[in-house]
């Protein structure tokens, strides 16, 4: 049987969420051949599970952690100080020991790639892991990376994801040669920083990548590309403004339906076709962002997610446990990263 | 009369867009006491306007320029070694000596940037100009800089564009105490950059301004702030990647709407919501970037933008001469940028 280890106590709802959450995946019954470790306080997970008979005891186990939370505010160094006895620490330590196959918390992003980095190692040759998201762009979907776990990045390590990036499109979207660009502010080779520039020039010389060149914001949703490469600031900048704009989208939509009553009825035909835009860029339901480049699948899910969420992060870890997707990275991996050194 | 000198060569669309969007607007009967100065090939703009006999001889001047154009993809220092003789050059410089008011261009962002500075000079500490945006946010407009000018920042350049962002939101948006928001991947103080934390604390001690802290993709929509403060790499790829999410949503409406009878007749009721949607979003409909931090007033508009577009790029800098928003600007500086030394 697989196993998933859980930090139930990170993100801002903590375990309403992620007890919740469980329960939702476990329910939907998607999961029989996979067990939870549940990290964090032994007492108060106990009193909520109690209150969840749908949750079968022998689906999942509990490991008691200290008080001593990480907080969303705190630096990385000094999560990496406080380690052990947290309950992030614990859940990775408890994939890095081998007793799991993957971990999922919805806790400070910077403290989890760091202990994910620090417990679970990198594969060969790949400095940082990533954060990976998949977008919708019309068409299917587009992988996007890094989304903040590298806030700045080298030339090298833009080349890294790029190749993180094109193995993810192979595994997750069955892509063979997927069309991997570089984010920037212009398509111009003359647009932008150095460190594009240079990455750029290393790309542009590497036979096994279909590198198509730069790509502008417009470029993410639009599907001309299939992988979006990009440090961890433009990409959270980005990320975070597509569902900033959606969020627009909906209220305008909101207020002036409700204004006469031609576009309430118009809203009542149209429902079908609201509730299937928001479904395909709902946050809640994309939610779960493997990180890649480590030795073990580690997956983050987002600092707010309520239950819905947080089951959406776990049924990504359990779809990367149970499709190989740590084999197949690797092989894809090996098969290119030869040329990125 | 106030003039506008208009670089009629630049953009993706060339003259098609800017003399066309000149006619659109003198058509809109707006500019009865603005007269502009066309910059570019006489031969091509003389043939051009006898086609549009809607154009009064009395509105416009045509300066000839010679046919090395400052192209899209070339570097700011080939354009400032090129220099004289280009329609943005010749136009800008128009401005500089004195015989016009404002200047607009499609052209290559960098060197319009780098020509207006080099041509208009900045005003009193202040390094650079910033390009500066409205979006909506449901509420009003949230004023955006920098939108690309500006690729890296230190710290004092934010404060800089933060003091300028203010300004143009008393200017422009009658607010006398805006909410300042520098844009960060997290709001937590611990969040990002070296150089977002040390801005950070030098806009916290700041009495004149209303900084609130740091702003995530998120909130640039959602009206929690009025000014949002970023570098221009950040700012271009937020603002393409708004686009791009609105064009998502454009496409994504249109080939659902199509799939049934009943969402088509949905469609047909709700038209006059999505037309406004449309409408408070479209970039060509919010064309025209002011330059701001110069000496005088120069509007960048879209290098992709039609003849709506470049017409609509028109009506920010004839708004601007109108409104004295350089004298406004100015004293609104003048009382808050001792505090930035």
């Amino acid at each position: 049987m697989k196993r998933v280890a859980l930090d139930v106590m990170g993100g801002d709802l903590g375990m309403s969420a992620s007890i919740s959450g469980l329960n939702q995946y476990i329910k939907s019954g998607k999961c029989r051949d996979v067990a939870f470790d549940l990290f964090g306080s032994e007492r108060e997970i106990v009193k909520r599970m109690r209150a969840l008979p749908t949750i079968e005891g022998r689906l999942y186990s509990v490991y008691d952690t200290s008080d001593n939370e990480i907080l969303a505010s705190e630096k990385p160094a000094v999560t990496v100080k406080k380690g052990r006895g947290t309950s992030m620490f614990e859940a990775i330590s408890h994939v890095a020991n081998g007793n799991a196959d993957a971990v999922v918390s919805s806790g400070n992003t910077g403290a989890f790639m760091v202990l994910s980095k620090l417990l679970l190692g990198t594969i060969e040759n790949i400095d940082r892991p990533a954060l990976v998201s998949m977008l919708p762009n019309g068409n299917g979907k587009t992988v996007m990376l890094d989304l903040g776990a590298s806030t700045s990045c080298t030339p090298s390590r833009l080349v890294q994801f790029a190749l993180m990036g094109q193995a993810v499109a192979r595994v997750l979207l069955q892509l063979q040669s997927p069309r991997v660009g570089l984010l920037n502010i212009g398509t111009e080779r003359s647009k932008g920083t150095e460190i594009l520039e240079e990455a750029y020039g290393m790309l542009e010389q590497m036979s096994d990548i279909e590198f198509i060149g730069f790509v502008e914001g417009t470029g993410i949703m639009s599907g001309t590309v299939d992988v979006v490469v990009t440090d961890g600031f433009s990409g959270n900048i980005s990320l975070k403004t597509m569902e900033g704009t959606m969020g627009y989208v909906t209220n305008f939509m909101k207020r002036e339906f409700a204004a006469s009553v031609v576009s309430k009825i118009g809203y009542i035909l149209s429902k079908r076709v609201f509730d299937s835009l928001k479904r395909s860029i709902d946050p809640k339901i994309n939610n779960g962002a493997p990180l890649v480049g480590l030795n073990k699948i580690a997956v983050k899910s987002h600092g707010n997610s309520d239950a819905v969420g947080f089951s959406n992060a776990i049924s990504m870890a359990v779809n990367l446990v149970k499709s190989d997707f740590m084999g197949k990275l690797t092989r894809s991996l090996a098969g290119i990263r030869g040329e990125a050194q």
